[in-house]
């Protein structure tokens, strides 16, 4: 059911993408817009937009399209009029849950539950997601120190990385430091922040200088939880993404993640894996922690996007000890859940993961090429499955080979200061890879 | 289409909704689970549970379903094909919205804009909506103030009233001070809390004392705020609810929000109503600071629930100055807008807010009436339009009242200390308020 390659008519924005951006500017704040999109024409890897324009999309709504645009299985769910009443009678899950709920769970989110982790709560998007996994810390903190010098609101923080993103709602963007216009004027606590390693890519041309540059940020990390500890603001939770997306697509070896893990428990320390854009198959493998071999990776995994609804997988010790503790009015939609468990079905018989992993190499091993072909334009080709990066010499000339992309019928994402990054859906093939080489090759020879 | 009565097969919960709860605690917290639903088979006024037990449901998923279950209008929504791609391709709304979007947006939420608001952030629940809220009162005051000491994270805080609720995560639980167990061991901000009036019922017969309770909290309130600019902690914003919903559904009345809107101006602060619990028509008019008949009743109006998206309506110079900053990945979700937009259709079509003012005044007779009849039992009683509620004399009494309620076929909710609140459908009716008042009296008679 896929397009099988990008149909330009028109610059992009267009001009019926113009004219409207203009309207919503009159009801909203329209300076984030790209262009307008037609869905409906909108298939597989191909996004179409207002003024006919058909392009590849390796960006994927900000990597939160897990199998492409109309995927048959999907509109089957929708069309089914079994389903109809989960889309028109939202419940308030933590009270009146719907009958299939409990199955919904069992078919769906939990076969996929990251390894030692056996209970999940559904939430609605990534920041309320991590929000409860927050508070979800907090709490087990407090009552498995059973230490309540004070009740009521207690001195605790969360310790996060720098450059992290974990979304932008107060408690979140307390540890979100990829971007300071996210931040600027916006109240936040005094929580600490470690250093995210620095590494040289390809990772394994420099291990030793890596596995130092590791070394630095774990024994500084450490260092601040004792220093938080003895401001009388001990560390609820650390938590990080196993590759940093908004930040700049950073890297860690597995052995620093497991060290990581350890120090955390060491210091009675919550480990809470933000999975939210690495979850859902992108890298190869369901999860990007899977890719560490950890027996026990995480206390917490939180995850939205991909997975259409959020929520977080924790470990039976994390239970929170009363009701309303963990709740909100409508704590995620049954209507998504049905979404997800089609997409875990074609993730499964289509074999999507392999797929990824197959695709992903031809993708970094066309990244490599270029930046040989380019050391003066691109270096820090990297990535996992097809989740991969590379970065180009200077902001501007990136921005601007974004935007000449997509003039030229694909639709990329930056990230961090120099980087673009790639999230195409679970269905990006081998000659989708192809089509963007071509089209990136072209413009960069042209540079 | 909808049922005549309710029709009890079992206590509630039944022995199908105890058996999955039970399943339900293998994977998440089950305790704060009332039973399981039918929602195929709920029809109108009527929640079908898993035992085949139909009831009235005067509580509506906590105060979120606008216009009954499965309305064939909203099925028709989800049934027609013309619609399917907007169930299934949820896109980055900041980014990259679709078509129809500003249409969506004109032809609903801005037809219900509040006065002098004329712009819409639209988001995807209360707490998103709040949390964004807060934000663009944060960015607003900093560049409207140009007074920017420390480049990045300020100290500037957000004025909120004792038993206020505006949600559970961390910047909106700041502001959330309806019961303690919401924020017991989550970290908060030092952030000013007045007194939220404490009035005596009916108003109309305590007008004297009523307005002098009122101007102490507002006196205390301006007290507040020059106190934290001096602090050196300066309030950008006055939250606050036209109704205290889950701190015990407080009333006040139209001459203390005015004078707090106008104590609020004159400090610089912004005036943001939270209308998630009270907007969508509930009181008889769509928005219930309405009833205050203020020309210029706030600068920000926050609203999720009933509308089943979420979102804000904005004044023009609240309108942030650069891309991003008031931004996430979904921002919403244009299936909703199209639900929302039908709602809005039947609320007009069937003459909806006329409607409840007329059951409104049935319900809150009927309390009146009752209390008359058993003063040690209740007091109290209140309401505007069908958003009423009235106190019983013990909150184990009131639990007791509800859960009996509930077994004769009426769902009841609690809110604060005493209080049962009511929040039917817009579509409850006179005659649905009798069949309430007649299980209920039979209750009380028995006590
Ligand atoms: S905070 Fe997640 S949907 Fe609102």
């Amino acid at each position: 059911y896929d397009y099988d390659r990008p149909l330009m008519k028109t610059q992009v924005p267009g001009p019926r993408s113009k004219e409207l951006t203009k309207q919503m500017g009159q009801i909203q704040n329209n300076t984030a817009i790209n262009f307008f999109c037609n869905y409906e024409e909108s298939r597989g890897n191909f996004l179409v937009d207002v003024d006919g324009n058909r392009m590849l999309d390796v960006y994927t709504q900000i990597a939160s399209i897990p199998i492409g645009y109309n995927h048959p299985a999907l509109l089957k769910v929708v069309s089914d009029p079994n389903n109809a009443s989960a889309f028109v009678n939202r419940p308030a899950l933590g009270i009146l849950p719907p009958e299939s709920f409990v199955d919904k769970l069992t078919e769906g989110l939990l076969t996929v539950a990251p390894k030692g982790l056996n209970r999940v709560q559904n939430m609605a998007c990534g920041s309320c997601s991590n929000e409860n996994a927050y508070k979800a810390m907090f709490i087990w903190y407090r009552v498995s120190t059973a230490r309540l010098p004070h009740p009521g609101c207690p001195e605790l923080s969360i310790l996060s990385f720098s450059g992290a993103f974990h979304g932008r709602t107060m408690g979140c963007l307390a540890t979100t430091h990829s971007k300071p216009i996210h931040k600027l004027d916006v109240p936040s606590f005094d929580w600490p922040i470690a250093p995210f390693p620095r590494l040289q890519y390809p990772l394994d041309e420099h291990v030793r200088e890596n596995a130092q540059e590791e070394a630095r940020c774990l024994e500084e990390t450490e260092d601040l939880i004792v220093k938080w500890r003895h401001k009388g603001m001990p560390v609820a939770g650390v938590v990080i993404e196993p590759i940093q997306a908004e930040g700049g697509d950073n890297h860690a070896s597995a052995a620093f993640f497991i060290s990581l893990r350890k120090i955390a428990s060491k210091h009675g320390c919550a480990f809470h894996v933000d999975e939210v854009q690495t979850g859902g198959g992108a890298t190869g493998r369901f999860w990007a922690h899977e890719h560490w071999g950890a027996e026990d990776p995480a206390d917490i995994v939180s995850f939205s996007k991909k997975l259409l609804t959020g929520g977080f997988f924790y470990r039976d010790e994390m239970e929170t000890d009363k009701p309303y503790r963990i709740f909100n009015t409508w704590m995620g939609d049954p209507s998504k859940n049905l979404l997800l468990a089609e997409v875990l079905n074609v993730i499964r018989q289509e074999n999507l993961l392999a797929e990824v992993t197959r695709t992903g190499k031809a993708l970094l091993g066309g990244l490599y090429e270029l930046q040989a072909k380019y050391p003066n334009l691109l270096s820090r080709a990297r990535g996992q499955g097809t989740f991969c990066a590379i970065d180009v010499c200077k902001a501007s000339v990136r921005d601007k080979l974004i935007l000449q992309a997509r003039d030229n019928g694909v639709i990329l994402g930056g990230c961090g200061d120099l980087s673009i990054r790639f999230r195409p859906a679970l269905i990006f093939k081998e000659h989708h890879v192809h089509m963007f080489l071509n089209v990136f090759s072209d413009l960069l020879a042209a540079h």
